[in-house]
């Protein structure tokens, strides 16, 4: 089955089977089909159906070399940080993680596209609901694109690393003031699998009515 | 075809058919159905995998008229200023998506589902790519249960007005300080419909390396 019918796949089963896949082959990915995947991440709401957002497709090495370093910055901290305390709690499912992190790290610059995520708007700190207004106008654009490639059967993962500095990001991008980076996605065939993943079970997160109320029980 | 079965729609017919269905009838939606659907909003990635989401599904006609006077203070401000702008441009598209959420407001406590998606985290303001990772870890699960209910044949839509203020919110929920609410998702049975939507030109948005550079162009 080709990418694009992989799209047909069943929403549940994509749902429930889609992971962060970091192990990526570099062999290139159609422009045609990563642009046939942004189609279906502007299917997402955005507030006042302003669809005020702006994807940057990187295949140029040079530029992907720039968000390298600095993903490569923030990882040294934060990465370091992270094996520490996870090799402390022996948290095995966390240190294969950072694993996978490590591995995306050093072959960044091979990774075939990067899709940038971006607003185009001005992203006000205050009030909170006003940044949540905002990132909710891009985050739900940015999970279809997920959920698409596992469908097409491409390798993607949401990662904010390279963007810890806006100015730096900006720069690397070329983008103006008022275009803000949110996210990227790193794109590609698979060396990894996809599969069922765990979480916290749903009776764990969920109140009725009142926060604690823990009185819903799923069926099964 | 029932809800649960509706869940194995293609992906793509999904995303491509998905829009906010405001109108909704005041029949009961199952709890197990609502589970289903939140089960699947769990399936979404969160930043380290910390799964610090908490969902409340508001029923109690109590909790929700707090959420509805919440919401009617917000819009009153918010949708006068947008219907004399619409008004005065001829935006009718605008006008009709006004004339939605007018209903909406009018009819708040009719609505028989809210879920409340929150994170369970410390929002930091600064740098700006800590709010965008922390809303990345909740959007992507508000659209996974938009998708999700999209397929089942729930009406829904993402919305945020009712809680412009996070400290009356936090209030009617009986949040504490560190549960943040983020999105209220109103579900149930439509009464609009389901249907394409239209968004500008992918090619319109998406740039290649380099913002501006609108290269790449769909085969279609």
């Amino acid at each position: 089955m080709g990418p694009v019918e992989g799209l047909n796949m069943p929403l549940e089963e994509a749902m429930r089977t889609q992971r962060a896949i970091r192990r990526l082959r570099p062999d290139p990915v159609d422009d045609a089909l990563v642009l046939h995947l942004i189609e279906l991440a502007l299917k997402a709401p955005t507030g006042s159906n302003a669809q005020n957002w702006e994807f940057v497709v990187v295949k140029d090495p040079a530029v992907k070399a720039r968000l390298a370093a600095l993903n490569r910055r923030a990882w040294r901290v934060y990465g370091g940080i992270g094996r520490r305390m996870a090799k402390r709690a022996d948290d095995r499912a966390m240190l294969r993680i950072i694993e996978a992190v490590q591995w995306q790290a050093d072959h960044f610059v091979e990774i075939p596209v990067l899709v940038v995520a971006c607003l185009k708007t001005l992203i006000l700190p205050w009030p909170p609901i006003a940044a949540a207004s905002a990132y909710g106008s891009i985050f739900p654009s940015v999970q279809n694109l997920l959920l698409a490639a596992r469908a097409a059967g491409l390798g993607a993962a949401l990662i904010t690393l390279p963007l810890w500095s806006r100015f730096l990001a900006r720069r690397a991008l070329g983008l103006p003031w008022n275009v803000a980076p949110c996210a990227v996605v790193p794109l590609g065939w698979p060396l990894g699998r996809y599969g069922p993943t765990h979480r916290r079970p749903v009776e764990e997160v969920v109140s009725l009515n009142r926060y604690g109320n823990r009185a819903l029980r799923p069926a099964h």
